[in-house]
């Protein structure tokens, strides 16, 4: 099934027109976008009960931080609805093991952590007369945290696009566009809002290997929207940069050290050492949530390294000699002194940094 | 047909053990290694008349100037064998119309014309006393190219040699090795000469976007050969150099200019910017066939611009949404400033670089 619609703030005002949407929730049931099919198809795999959502959510039907967050709040909630004649202490109990069992899914993503401890703390507070009323009211919550994130996008897109020139090339790696969130995205953010506000731009989409988000999904995301979208390979960037066909790079993170060292998608390193050298700005957009307080600096992140096959195998076609040894970081860390600023949706933060309190100005 | 030997010099001498060779001439016959299904499968195309050969060259079943150049001498006097009946000018005439021909299957690869018009000179001026003679004589000096190669291979290997140390990790791009030559290969050649005299060193291999040469056969050459090689995707060069996991980077070169600029397999330019920001070395492995002395500066080399299809796409399997703009240029500059030196059959040679007299120390 097919859903493609406007993507709305709080108020319902348009901010981007004829995106596919991530997720949906409707009579109870989730609809998830499925991202591991793209571009080639796009299904929704509708999620009646709390073991295919987890099963979603770890096979990455879903990805993105921001998108698995408001999935999982959602998530928890299914096929609770058949069980309104439970007293409201047991479907307290109830949603808890559920939603404790969903935190699973994937440990390491703290925006699924973070939702669901929200969801979790309402239940256990509310004051609700009986397991509907309660039911409704973590529904509510859902709503809203779905809400929070669509605004949270807005805001950074705000503040990015006052980045954008009329002419502006920018050049992004992997996938922090509306397929990472359930909005317009992180570092796509600024790209759409200064789209929708009649700025000229073009896009260069870095295609990302191993598993190329670029090309897959944010190069199709952009051409759904209507921008001008170019998709180059992640070895192409000095040549771009050197012939001046590049203004500007924006990526999203994926954690952020207290010190502004920051985590993203591997290839991002390369790609700030080569704008520094062509002097070309590098921006981070970055949500608070991506901010990890026990994290002093960059030297403190582990890297996950992930299966040979990765790099072994391009669409599914065996590419190398098999046996072959392979070195397959998916993260690298991006050190503070290359990142021009952070995009954030308090506004944007440059160097020194000094994360200790999130992006507070306090 | 699978057909592993040893490399071996002029002399007989082992230079290394159990490579796949890129061609071979045996009873009138060239026999072509089909560098299309690498590293899947390993067969020899048998090539009996011109109309083949023009056919295998144009298609890429051969790659690597100098291995085009030898396979182009040896190819042009395919099928003649059956024509001694004919007279010696006669004979001279086919011989020279069947190599002109060949000429046109790919005509920017100077080492094709260069190796042909070497033989067409020779069946001008020879003084044999028959078609068969002849004959003999042009095979005696396509065998001599062949050994030319070899030991042009052999030389770059010697001197380049020097540089590796113990313990000492090499990170190439695309494959200037055994695939891409008759012998030992001009990037790689370095790296088996070391190898072959005991010095410990690991390999890594840049995949290549977009035709993946590196995951396909510098992987797969390296692997057969023994030596230590780890495959790597083209954007983590940072994320390897940051931990400090490379020594040195070593790559071919397609055309160089008088002044040293370089122009190689795309991205080349962005690992050489990466490894000067880290501080590490590196070279450029190029015989003196790849100086262009029409060439002034880099600015002056056209970049040919190549199929959409080879980002998008790869081994039949579509990776980018239909339609995609796509910037796929198959060669990049390297500035002569980011380069620590060359690597030739004559030495070592470090900036300034003057190469109007080629690598002449005149």
């Amino acid at each position: 099934m097919l859903f493609i619609v406007d993507v709305r703030d709080v108020n319902g005002k348009i901010l981007i027109v004829n995106i596919t949407k991530t997720l949906y929730w409707r009579n109870n049931e989730l609809y998830l976008l499925d991202q591991r099919l793209l571009p080639a198809r796009e299904e929704y795999l509708r999620q009646s009960n709390i073991k295919q959502v987890w099963l979603s959510i770890n096979t990455l039907v879903v990805r993105g931080a921001p998108a698995i967050g408001v999935a999982a709040a959602y998530g928890s909630l299914t096929g609770l609805h058949e069980h309104f004649a439970l007293s409201k202490e047991d479907f307290r109990h109830k949603y808890i093991s559920q939603a404790e069992y969903l935190m699973t899914s994937r440990p390491t993503a703290v925006n699924l952590s973070n939702a669901l401890n929200i969801m979790i703390t309402l239940c256990s507070k509310s004051i609700a007369n009986s397991a509907e009323q309660l039911y409704l009211e973590l529904e509510a919550r859902a709503v809203a945290l779905h809400g929070e994130d669509i605004e949270m996008n807005r805001l950074i897109g705000l503040y990015g696009a006052d980045l954008i020139f009329d002419g502006c090339r920018v050049l992004t790696h992997c996938n922090a566009g509306a397929m990472a969130s359930t909005g317009i995205g992180t570092a796509l953010a600024p790209i759409y809002t200064a789209y929708k506000n009649g700025v000229k731009l073009a896009v260069y989409a870095d295609e990302t290997r191993p598993l190329l988000q670029g090309a897959r999904i944010t190069s199709w995301e952009l051409m759904k929207t209507g921008v001008d979208v170019t998709l180059v390979c992640d070895n192409m960037a000095a040549d771009l940069m050197s012939r001046k066909m590049v203004d500007m790079v924006i990526v999203g993170c994926d954690r952020v050290a207290i010190n502004g060292d920051t985590a993203n998608k591997i290839g991002t390193h390369t790609l700030a050492v080569t704008a520094r050298h062509f002097g070309i700005p590098l921006y981070i957009a970055a949500p608070s949530s991506t901010i990890d307080p026990n994290t002093r600096s960059g030297s403190n992140i582990i890297i996950e390294q992930r299966s040979w096959e990765e790099v072994t195998c391009f669409g599914g076609c065996s590419t190398a000699p098999y046996g072959i040894k392979v070195y397959n970081p998916s993260f690298d860390v991006t050190p503070n002194t290359l990142i021009t600023g952070f995009i954030t949706e308090r506004g944007i933060i440059g160097p020194p940094y000094d994360f200790s309190r999130g992006f507070s100005d306090e």
